[in-house]
Order: C-alpha cells, then sequence, then structure tokens
C-alpha cells in the first residue's frame, strides 16, 4: 500500500490482517534483536504501520511480545512421531531457557506476570490462549486441554526451576538427563490415561 | 532473660538461639494474622528481640517470612505410608493455594523472587535450602536432591498455573482430579526409577 508520494503509508486500525502483520513483524525483529535490541518504532516501520497501532493492540513492548511469542514451539512439537511427543515437548521448552539471551523476554514475561495484574491478563489472553488454540487440535480428543496444560505447567516450572530458583540439583543436570526425566511424564499426560479424570472434551 | 528493672531484656545478637526464636515468633504472628496482619514490630517484640536484629537476620518482612516458611508441610508429609507420599505431597502444596488467604503470601514470595535478586537470593537460601536440607533425609539414597526437587517444582508448577497463571482447564479442575492427576508423577519422582541418571548421592 502507498500514498501518491510512493511512500508506504500506515495501515488503518480496521484492516483486520494489521495485527498480524504487527506479529510477524514483531517475531522476526524479537528474533534477530531480541528483547532489549528490538524497538516499538523498528517493529511498526517493519509492519508499514504507526506505533500508536500497536499500543493499541498490544499495550507495550512486552504485550507485544507475549503475542508474538504465542506457542510457536508448540507448532512443531507434535509433528514428529506421537510417542516422541512428550520428549520432544519438554527439550524444546527447556531448551529455550539453556541460552539467557534467548531466555531472557520469557523470563520477563514471567516477571510481570506475577508483578502486575494487567500484565498478567494479557499473558492469560494471549499466550496461554494461544497455545490452548493451537495445541487441543493436535491431542487426543479426551481431555485435550488438560492434558496440554499439565503437560506445560510441568515443563515450564521444571525450566523456571532450574533456571530462575536454580534449585540446585535441578540446575545440576545436564539437559539430556532433565529431558529423560520428565519427557515420560510428559507423554503420559499428552497421551496416557487420566486418572480420576472422566472423559471430556 | 531479665535486666535489673525486671524488663525483659533484647537478645544479644550473638545468642545463636535468637534466630530460632525470632522465626518461631514470625511463624506465631503470620499463623494467627497473616501476612500483612503480622507486623515486624509485634514479632520483634514476641522474640523479646529489637526489630534491628531481625532485620540484621533476614532483611524485610518478605526474607523473614520465607525463612519462617522454611518448609513446614515438608515435614508432614513423609510421616505416613510410602506409597502415600506423592498424593501427600501434591495435596499438601495445592491446598496451600486453594485459599487465597493462605496463598496469599506464598505468591508475593514468588512474585518478589521473580522481580529482583535479592528476593531470590533468600528464597533460594532459605526457603529452597530449607525444604532439601529437611526432605533429602527422609527420601531414597538414590538421588534424594533430584527427587525432592522435581517433586516440588511440579506441585508448585501445577499450584502457580491453576491459581496464578489460572489456565482454564487447570482452574477448572478440582482438587481431588489435581491430586490424582499428579500425585502418581510425584510418587515416582520420590521414589520410582530415575530414567537417565546415575545413582548418585
Amino acid at each position: 500500500m502507498a500514498d501518491r508520494s510512493g511512500r508506504r503509508t500506515g495501515r488503518r486500525p480496521g484492516d483486520t490482517s494489521n495485527r498480524d502483520v504487527i506479529l510477524d513483524a514483531a517475531r522476526s525483529q524479537f528474533t534477530q534483536h531480541g528483547f532489549r535490541g528490538a524497538t516499538m518504532r523498528a517493529i511498526a516501520a517493519a509492519a508499514g504501520v504507526d506505533p500508536g497501532l500497536i499500543r493499541h493492540f498490544f499495550g507495550d513492548k512486552q504485550g507485544l511480545f507475549s503475542a508474538a511469542m504465542e506457542a510457536p514451539p508448540i507448532l512443531d512439537c507434535f509433528t514428529g512421531p506421537r510417542e516422541e511427543w512428550g520428549e520432544t515437548l519438554a527439550r524444546t521448552f527447556l531448551s529455550l531457557w539453556e541460552d539467557p539471551e534467548t531466555a531472557a523476554p520469557w523470563r520477563a514475561m514471567a516477571a510481570s506476570a506475577f508483578a502486575n495484574d494487567e500484565a498478567l491478563r494479557r499473558f492469560r489472553e494471549h499466550a496461554v490462549a494461544g497455545v490452548l488454540r493451537q495445541g487441543i487440535p493436535l491431542l487426543p480428543p479426551d481431555n485435550p486441554g488438560l492434558r496440554l496444560s499439565l503437560a506445560i505447567s510441568h515443563v515450564i516450572g521444571t525450566a523456571l526451576a532450574r533456571h530462575v530458583i536454580q534449585v540446585p540439583p535441578l540446575a545440576a543436570a545436564t539437559l539430556d538427563e532433565l529431558v529423560a526425566l520428565i519427557g515420560p511424564t510428559v507423554q503420559r499426560y499428552l497421551t496416557g490415561p487420566l486418572p480420576g479424570v472422566s472423559p471430556h472434551d
């Protein structure tokens, strides 16, 4: 889209694709420059929108990040053989935290979700809802949301205990050891029987 | 201890029992009045020490709370039959979060540990170290610290996902359902084989 001077114009707020265009630009900028390096201005420029429109949709940079990072690892974890899902999910989420640079924005997201209700609401509405929406169709029809929630809260809880709290035995274990330890649990939550719970969509 | 006027005196910092006396008083005040209601002044008075001594040992009220709450549920979870440890630990930690009043100080502790490094250090040195120190002797000699760390990070991760993040399927489940779901996992971590890990103290 260009105006008469040939300059790329800002998209209108009513354009329903704006949100997706912004998210694509944000994912690209966060990946290239990290959370600190990526600026709202550069993301807006890359998306061809006004920074105010980003704020309108997502609030601040953290809110934009939460939305942009909606469940990207989920989509890849369920493409391989079903019996490897647990190990794959465990390795994917744990790996994300092994590099402090990669982990920084996730850690910031967790910290702000604990610290203020507005960030928590955004985290719930963007990241959590995104994971569930994208993951549920990939799972067994018996309680897929509960399965995914148990599996992901376990891998994230383990990652936080290892990297943020730095519980000594978890910090000292190797990534492979942790994957071997929790992978079978995650697999059971994803595809095994769910004791004490009646079948449910 | 009384001075010549008969007034109860402040204990000296060199008195090694001061720390325990303060912790007993703090536990009692936190239990009776909750985190907000309990004051450093009242705790100091109950312990017969100067409030400055509490700050010397524990920093602020949050630091004192972390220390006072060192692993109290742990001690009770391993008194029953060994095959029920997983369920008991799951129920104990999840129950702690069911009542918002009881959960408030734990939630504050989690939030401050994410938000600032000093609170995190205290959490690690008091609460985490306390849990490990008290729990390890109760567990099988093969990797007891790793067992306890996996078990507790799983139950706390589930509690946070249910009550703080409020992941819908976990928030909608009943307490009994969650205990039935994660209890067997916690039991395996505590007493079962540890895949991929060599036996180790």
